[in-house]
């Protein structure tokens, strides 16, 4: 089956210092700004990658506590909006509906409805274009004025849920995204899983945790030299590093987690694999599950478990 | 539009020495045999990167001369052979049915037929699935007795046409590839184009020459530090290498090319960038050409254009 | 003041298991054992990493407990085991001198000595040559017939003293050491400090903790991506991972800490700086330990300070 | 025999556009503008890595030619100023000697000579320390704030001399370099010569060309992904790249050569390997030349042999 979404488009996130995050998400990390905007008394601030070609990644938004307001993912035609809207419906879910700009600048045609484990879910089509930060005529390969660790673009978004398997579920079934790996139980049951639509290891995932948590959402970087230079960057400006630079063994893949001012988790990834819609998932078993998910040092640490937002 | 081809399967070349090549393809290059047949007289060695999961990415073929037998792309659904069949054939183009096993062990339900250039392309669903070389529960992220240069996938391939306008709209009106870049004649037309599926750089590129011809196919790698390694094992080896390790103006990736013992040209590639399907396409100019193709020297070599096979 | 002495020649370490052991570092680590020999009913196994030229840079030693046997320092002339015996001899220090092949096969002219922490310390000049495994005439740049990680080279080593000030004076004094960092305690006194001959941020380096305490001994590795391989090999076949890859604030320096199969710490360690004979020390405060010693992590764990052997 | 020269201490080169080379220096290359001075009507600017801890280590000269000034090397003490003028005038060469400050600013003691090539070479001692760019209690390992390629520091000289033999005998002889390797002609005499002190391939090395003439002097870089990065920032700039980035076979080094403005030819180099003075040298073939220089290519350009300044 074809698919109708093909990636994360964008996160919103809360914080409760909107000039503090701002400084640090363009400063640090190197996102560009390319918005701002008060609706209902709440100000927003819109960046995005300089690699990215649409209006915006990410959204921060003034609110008393930090954590996730929404992700939104984006759908490959004009008419898969519809086509989700009454796939959900049909089976119970409520949906809203938002038409282009409608939820802010530069925003596409939307639908909104809530996951089983209480995420605010949207789906989107027709963010508008800005161009990435190179000329459409003989480019360079990258522009020679970035600041701080300036990542190409988005990669995925991780969550927690009480009832994974209920999550991926709806993820799997209303969606129609792919399992790649999972991390079960002694018992049998999900502890963890990973889903994707743009044939890698993940787009989204989602570990046991409180339902509506956002655990962190990541960049992507483009190798292992990178991650390490990115660190450089974290340490020089005294962010906290939650995790230094290592490899999963979920995904192959190269990380680092830390912290936004406000306390919500970045990381930063690369690496991974390819992976086709026939793929057959790859399983993790509890008692490897420290080894799944940070490679090298086989255990994970208490925090990586009990802190998010 | 969703996508109804994934990416490249496979390429079948002709090899004059099968023994020889089998030996380079697995030893220095480090790709797996999985399979020979002899039909027709004629004797196959299939071949598979560690990372892939098919029964073959790579077939040798026992023939006088080197060069393309033929090209093949994955197709999404099984239905979509039938998709693809009704659509060709309404255009007038010729196209011919093979069921399942019926072109060789491991094979797909098939279609081939012709380009416009004289290339034949195979579209296929259906290919044995055998396993990559790691166990599908708490897998380590790369098997540790790999030999040579051991690429993950194969990546993409790349063809000469006599009139390569005529052959980007057939690959992207009859097979739905899209246009990533484009290198423009000062009179405007099309030198070269990258055409893509699978959300990169590109899947199949084209190049003005012979119709017919191939230039060179490509394997992927994980990183620059993994195409320097590659190539002090292509030069332990005596491996003629055509063009050392440098980055693309157009994909912005990092390569070397060389060629197998009878003269077919390989690609070590690796990073590029995200491809959305509403990706704007970069042009570059004939002025820019040797940027475009080897970012570094803004030249190329005369043998680039001129050898192939 | 020239440099009479040279580098670290090799450590001899302690280990229950001597097949075990071998087998480790070789097949693991990558070492070539060059000799076996029994001497006085203690059975001791002689290794090199690939690049080195000389007979042996670690020795494994039967022994019931693990823990370093010496260190040896290589000397830059024959002339310089006389200049050192007389001036420790002069200062009060008992020296015992070794004919050329009398501590072992390949061994050179050797004098020992304790050092005020009672780390046995061996000065020597003369180590058979045997080669590195390259061709004298063309060579690679590399064998391809390594096995496991295979550092070209053994880099430093790491012990702990009750009083790291007197230590240090009879490295820099006697021993003609430089000091190119320091921690020091809020009181002022050195907690660790880092000595060189070869002009890299260090050749030893000594912390805080018991007398004769060994912390590690580390190989040279090329780059970050090598530390990240060698990572993947030591999980592939699961050494204990003490600390995955990662910075040290001290020496700039890109590491990995982990366990051979006895106890003895093993580093593996790349990155550092140039140092001149007139450099001026660095020093890190108290309260910055934790980043002086992992620049991410900005805090250290307990076993670091508390494992030794 | 210990090292009395301890390393390339600056080049000084001859520019004939001082303003266009310092901005190229500065701001392409990334080295810090640290003074001015002008004497008998000559204006000179004093250049330094960032890593570099003393007064300058490049020094531009305006003149009406572009090639070297002269090369300095650093004495390891005070006295080895003495000991070289008597040397040398002892085997008849003529030596000027000077006072410190007497050159320029930060200038150290130095005495000065002609090799028997005609290269004008100096040895130095005391030269002004003037501190890298980070402090001296808890540094980062890196300034955040560096512009340009920003390489940490001069890493060696390649001159051409008529007589390579003349000129490898008087480097090892009267200045007691040591050969590390050399590629000799079918009738055995040395077409090339690499000579070192301080540990690694090569500090100064030498190729069959006009006597006097400069081939290239090159900065050190910490890895491979840095000669990348830095070659994508010299393409940015519109600098001509000589040969893009590649691989040694002598010195194993990571390599990428390109022109300053006013056609000095510049490399950035990393790799290579320790060297100890009892070090047995490597030879290189004349049918190998091709890979003795680039490693991956086999042949060299023209232009590496026939341009130089």
């Amino acid at each position: 089956m074809s698919d109708r979404i093909l990636r994360l488009q964008h996160v919103e996130i809360r914080v409760p210092d909107l000039e503090l995050c701002t400084a640090y998400y363009t400063e640090v990390l190197g996102l560009i700004e390319t918005d701002r905007d008060t609706r209902d008394g709440v100000e927003r601030v819109f960046l995005k990658c300089w690699d990215e070609r649409e209006h915006h990644s990410l959204i921060l938004r003034e609110a008393p506590t930090h954590g996730l307001d929404h992700m939104s993912f984006k759908l490959t035609d004009a008419s898969d909006v519809n086509y989700f809207q009454q796939k959900l419906e049909a089976a119970g879910v409520a949906v809203k509906r938002y038409a282009a700009r409608e939820l802010g600048p530069g925003w596409g045609e939307a639908i909104r409805f809530d996951s089983p484990s209480g995420h605010l879910v949207e789906l989107t089509h027709g963010t508008e274009r800005v161009g990435n930060m190179l000329p459409m005529t003989n480019p360079p390969p990258r522009p020679q004025d970035l600041v701080g660790i300036a990542p190409p673009r988005l990669d995925h978004v991780f969550v927690m849920a009480e009832d994974v398997e209920a999550f991926t579920r709806f993820f799997t079934e209303m969606l129609e995204f792919r399992l790649t790996e999972q991390i079960l139980a002694n018992d049998g049951h999900q502890l963890a899983t990973f889903l994707e639509h743009s044939h890698t290891p993940h787009d989204i995932a989602v570990i046991t945790g409180p339902n509506g948590a956002l655990h962190h959402f990541a960049f992507w970087m483009d190798d292992w030299n990178g991650i390490r230079d990115a660190a450089d960057t974290l340490a020089y400006h005294g962010v906290t590093i939650d995790v230094a630079p290592t490899r999963h063994g979920v995904t192959r893949g190269y990380t680092t987690y830390f912290f936004d001012p406000v306390g919500n988790r970045n990381e930063l990834f690369t690496g991974g694999y390819w992976v086709d819609p026939d793929f057959e998932p790859i399983t993790w078993t509890e008692e490897e599950m420290g080894r799944a998910i940070f490679y090298y040092h086989r255990q994970v640490n208490e925090r990586f478990f009990t802190v998010h937002s």
